[in-house]
């Protein structure tokens, strides 16, 4: 039995990868009992309200708002409803009630929150000694979010998990945008548009340790004449500092078996989309070993879409917890450090050069720009002309970037 | 008399900033004694030919090309010319020879080695443990360039000063840019080029002294039936981790005697357009404490531009080396340190989301990205929701950059 195989998440998962128990790990969580992290208040860091601001909305991951009331987490729903949520849901405890019978966009958020808890649940049990600071934040024009960011930790140097929700008015540059897209949109016109996601990167202290980085979200547009349009889109990838192919076919069938419980067609199809988009031109390479990636998905019909993006955002968990088990405590040297700070410079080149998300939300005036920088590493590098020594396991790794392959 | 005062490249400034001494410190430089830095060869990093790329060419600060040749640097010109420059000159030592009666772009070709060698040598003397690396390259489809770095240094944790000629055709996208910026040029074609600079970052080891940024360039387009369009770019900008007002009172006071060398009026301009285009919009704050920034200037004549741009390129030493000798040996905490690597994540941002030239050169298949991202720093960090504490020395720096101010 492999050290993988030893690990306790990855036996659950691996005891049918998306087996009733690994799909209901957030579910499972609302009936835990939970340590609930550490609320920093406001005075800590001085948020500031700015109610000023006109031009705000949102654009995919990560997810950015402006004209942000920061408030503090206190609660209106029963002691049940706050241990099953990082912070109150956006849209109140009280709108996931009889969930089932309500509008995709609260399914949704529900998803989302659910997401981020057991995550955050998950990666808290590895720090003893950091919590997660959660920043509950509204957006005057509309929405909020919940971000949870740990940084310093034992096993963790940086990790967040941010839900947002927002609506408003989609300013027409943005409906230009989704027309050149292929979105059947009216010219000209601010429309009503309604977003959410969670978003997530983890950048942990170990070399041999992987990145993580996933995001699932849902737009509504209303197009007028009563008709509203509305997609999913999302993804998870993951970026290796060393190149361990048994981590990398974990990560990739246990995203695999999610997409192929709703078609089996999928996977490969949004294997390479990823391969595509997380592809830094400017090196030939790309950031990671990768996972999947999709926009725009409303068919074959939006309930049967939800179920496949569930199973996705479900799959987080035991696609890459076994990895952290696995790979935590392995000794690693300065070099393995070195080389590893250098990676996440190149992680900073992807995400400010090329990521649509990062890009979108840093032109947008009075942006949350924190939420949308959480995904930058606690520290990166740079180093004139570094390259590997040929057939170094940092070679090897390389030539994978520039070459990906199937995993599966 | 101040630290400042008391520092003898300062006073050599004073003595007359843009004096007789300090605009001769690089043509001086030629007769000097030169320790010749090491050169270290392409095995080491293993450099690459690539001779396929076809869409290549330049465009403002820092110079990116493609189709490298990289080559180790060995002479055709006396002992006298080798000791004159960090490598060959692009267009050889003997372009140099009777260089008053040789066209502008020679001059600015020399004066940009000229740049490069004086600078280098002053900042060799502060590392007598790390060398610069010399890498001249050559680009296939025309000209090439000498990139000289230096890494980890006692004073420098990175600095590098960067020069690039060459020449080539403009691609009609290219042609389209600079037609949205008044160049009257002809449309849809394909247009002959020419352009050279000097650009420089240097990343000082100690919080105390600031980073520098310097790019002085020359630009000529052939428009056709003998008319050839040209004109001059640049500047110097200071980015301190700490405000120290007799620091940027010096850096400006040097940069306005150099402008008020020409004409009176182009500091208080070129100063205001530095603030402008080093903004971080997502941040709301600049990069530093600014300088002076211009481009196309072609006014009132091409030999008077030439001599503004040559005070200006010959000040960088009077306005900067005195701050790094005033305050290298400065005390520092870790707490110092860390926000240097903090506000070193900022420039970062700035460079790879806004800076004009860096995002060219990384749109440009098969630049040569190490010169182009020599400019980042060895290390940056950020952390979520960091802010410094009101009316802590941190606190001041970033009330300076949210609110520029007139230094003289």
């Amino acid at each position: 039995m492999s050290t993988l195989m030893s690990c306790r998440v990855f036996l659950a998962a691996k005891r049918g990868a998306l087996s009733q128990q690994a799909r209901c790990l957030p579910l499972l969580a609302h009936n835990a009992t939970i340590t609930r992290p550490c609320i920093k208040q406001r005075k800590e860091q001085g948020h500031k309200q700015d109610g000023n601001s006109t031009h705000n909305w949102w654009w995919g991951p990560p997810l950015g708002a402006s004209s942000l009331l920061m408030i503090s987490w206190f609660s209106f729903g029963s002691s049940k409803d706050k241990d099953s949520y990082m912070a109150e849901p956006i849209s109140g405890y009280r709108a996931f009630k009889d969930i089932e019978n309500k509008p995709m966009r609260l399914r949704m958020e529900k998803l989302c929150m659910d997401v981020q808890h057991s995550l955050c649940q998950e990666l808290q049990k590895l720090e003893p000694n950091a919590k997660f600071r959660v920043d509950r934040w509204e957006r005057s024009q509309g929405g909020g979010g919940v971000s949870c960011v740990l940084q310093r930790g034992d096993t963790f140097e940086k990790g967040g998990v941010n839900v947002s929700v927002v609506h408003g008015k989609l300013p027409p540059p943005a409906v230009k945008q989704m027309r050149s897209r292929g979105k059947d949109l009216p010219q000209d016109k601010e429309l009503p548009f309604y977003a959410l996601g969670v978003s997530c990167v983890i950048h942990p202290v170990n070399p041999f340790v992987p990145t993580v980085h996933f995001n699932y979200r849902y737009f509504e547009v209303d197009v007028g004449n009563g008709e509203t349009l509305s997609w999913f889109g999302g993804g998870s990838d993951l970026t290796p500092y060393y190149l361990d192919e048994d981590d990398a076919r974990h990560f990739h069938s246990t995203l695999k078996t999610a997409c192929d419980s709703s078609d089996p067609t999928l996977y490969p199809k949004f294997k390479k989309w990823c391969d595509d988009y997380f592809y830094v031109d400017h090196r030939g390479e790309r950031r990671g070993v990768g996972g999947i990636f999709f926009d725009d998905l409303d068919s074959p019909d939006k309930e049967k879409t939800f179920q496949f993006v569930r199973a996705c955002a479900e799959a987080v968990i035991p696609s890459y917890l076994p990895l952290v088990y696995k790979n935590k405590d392995k000794p690693y040297t300065e070099e393995n450090a070195r080389w590893q700070r250098l990676r996440r410079g190149r992680y900073v080149e992807f995400n400010l050069v090329y990521d649509r998300g990062t890009k979108f939300g840093l032109s947008t005036p009075s942006a949350r720009i924190e939420s949308i920088l959480m995904s930058l590493p606690l520290v990166a590098q740079w180093e004139y002309m570094h390259s590997p020594q040929a057939n170094s396991p940092e070679d090897l790794l390389l030539r994978v970037l520039k070459e990906p392959k199937e995993w599966i």
